[in-house]
């Protein structure tokens, strides 16, 4: 059981939004007391309906959080003008339920089909049902109701001294650019203030759920999500929280890549010799995003042309004569051109269920690391069909 | 059989570079007097041997190519000061069995496995015998010679009033970013000087190849070239000249997008409203390029809210409320919300093989049309298992 920093509590339940009958599809995570919160948010220019409403109560009542609803099945997104009074409306059927004076003391969050209404009569049955289920037992499945393609649920929990965070993710598809939603809310009991937290979550976002490229020119829905209750009264240094919020951060975006749609492999992408961090992620986020890469991981085919091919566009200046390559250990590419490895060597290194690949680019001593996952028939499978 | 223009002869034979055994894989294509040449060439930092070295002969050379050497089956590419020696080695044979007297009145291009060194003495011998083989009627198996993932080949051609134009193409896997080779040649006999030919290709690719999104951030090896011997002696207007061209490379293009590895569906996308015609070129190229968007059509599943999505990521300042769409005729999205359209209908609108998507911004009076593929499981197959 994954347990939850002092005085918070989560539920889930199913209010019969997913397709598949008895799937938990409604979440919920509250605090008896009220939150510093801070989220990252979509940068897609359409945002669905609660990633609008949460960024206009963020902007005044980041002190105030008292609750999180969150559903699966419906994103709530292309819906207008009634995605948002629906987004409101189910706010406010939290609050009534949790005897709270304001409804913007509720976030909401939704992950699901594009251009669909959320069934509002669903919905309050699953909120008023989740409400009554809160408990500090409730978190596994609350992290199991935010499911949609996932198929495992993902969870992660750091203590320290005298304070603890705990945090849970949906995954989004692919892991890559232009892929489904992805959904992460971490709370912790460690004393923070909002302006603090907004510092330490941009800084172990970047290094952790932007490494498997999620951020930037993605869905219309993805949040990473904060929530300090201060209720440990344990105020811990700047530099110790967000190494600690960095780490939860870490893991669940790990997770989220090794639970890609359809993926049989984890895929460690270590950029080295860049002439700045910015750069080797950069290079790192285009490796990983490349379908002909992905594809030839899935059919362990050590096709290492196509990695260096994708640092070439990555739009950084590389210089081919600089680079090297290994697969596993195997160094396949040394200062632009390929080195006399045993070609069986090469093809074993692709054969387990983890791989890493390692790029020096040779212009620096900067470096990333960035987390991806294979493609493979089944992504096609599960994306061909998704709403049906 | 596909006509040459006047002066232009062409040959494929099997030079046993490709794996299939008895496949052409080395194409010729020369004419009997010296050409105005201009290319495009790939923007990747990791350029093939032949890119790089067709690249500097043009600056010098731009008034007097006489052939272009192209084989399949090994890119050139990732394979350092070898691989810059082998492309120059093969012009220099063919310029011998053409008794030119200098080498640079040779081009080379590439396509295949990048990372591995052209097998030079398969080549030669290729190279001696595509030689003697050069005809007037050798077109057609030149355009089979430089096919490698291609289910067909891929040749089109005009005739105006006293020359013609006539090109040939490879597609380039799934026809987005970061995917495999796109090479093509095209032949005039128009007269037209190389600075003329230079601008009036800018503007031909500009809306072809890279309106199926082959420009700007993909392979190694890219190239779309255009010779013109004026063996006809008819110099046409800039403008008529650059229509014709134009008229070549999008046929070309749309067949490219066909025939992309796996397909089942042709899509053409309209972006219509836009701002400018390149922020419609970029709304439809994001739209293009998205898995899932891709793969949804390949399941005929009508999930529109992923194609208004990548509309939202494409970094054009779109807005949502000011966004319709339309799948065949069916109007889906109005303005940011949901239209009250038949779910049936939608669905009827994806099972055609060609589809058409029509997108309207409603931000000014600019235009442009995309054209690509689905995303199947043979995709991945194919991808999967390149190399073997």
């Amino acid at each position: 059981m994954t347990l939850l920093p002092t005085g918070f509590t989560a539920s889930g339940v199913a209010a019969g939004i997913k397709k598949k009958a008895g799937a938990p599809d409604v979440a919920l995570l509250a605090s008896e007391n009220d939150c510093a919160a801070s989220a990252v948010f979509t940068t897609n220019k359409v945002k669905a309906a609660p990633v609008l409403r949460g960024q206009a109560i963020l902007k005044t009542h980041a002190g105030q959080i008292r609750a999180v609803l969150i559903n699966a099945g419906c994103a709530n997104a292309c819906t207008g003008d009634e995605g948002l009074r629906n987004a409101d409306e189910s706010a406010l059927a939290l609050a009534t339920e949790l005897h709270l004076s304001d409804p913007k003391q509720v976030l909401t969050m939704s992950t699901g089909v594009i251009g669909v209404q959320l069934p509002m009569d669903k919905l309050r049955a699953g909120v008023y049902s989740a409400a009554k289920s809160l408990a500090a037992e409730g978190f596994d499945v609350a992290s199991q109701a935010i499911m949609t393609t996932d198929t495992v649920a993902k969870t992660a929990r750091v203590e320290k001294n005298g304070y603890s965070l705990t945090g849970m993710a949906k995954g989004s598809g692919m892991i890559h650019p232009n892929m489904a939603t992805m959904l992460s809310v971490v709370a912790t009991d460690a004393v923070v203030s909002p302006t603090r937290l907004r510092l330490c979550l941009q800084n172990a976002a970047q290094r952790s759920f932007n490494r498997i490229s999620v951020d930037g020119d993605t869905s219309t829905n993805d949040t990473l999500l904060v929530l300090a209750n201060g209720a440990s009264g344990v105020k811990p240094g700047r530099e110790e929280f967000e190494e600690a919020l960095t780490e939860v951060c870490v893991d669940l975006a790990k997770q989220v890549a090794r639970d890609g749609e359809g993926a049989t492999k984890f895929i460690t992408i270590l950029v080295t010799g860049a002439a700045s961090e910015k750069q080797a992620e950069k290079v790192g986020r285009t490796i990983a995003t490349s379908p002909l890469v992905k594809t030839a991981f899935y059919g362990e085919d050590a096709n290492w042309g196509r990695i260096v091919c994708a640092a070439g566009y990555s739009g950084e200046a590389v210089e081919p004569d600089k680079i090297s390559l290994w697969f596993g250990g195997v160094h396949v590419f040394a200062y632009g051109t390929p080195t006399t490895y045993n070609d069986a060597d090469a093809t074993n290194a692709m054969k387990p269920k983890d791989v890493e690949i390692h790029i020096d680019l040779g212009l620096g001593q900067a470096y990333a690391t960035v987390w991806t996952c294979d493609m493979s028939h089944e992504y096609v499978t599960i994306n061909g069909k998704y709403r049906t």
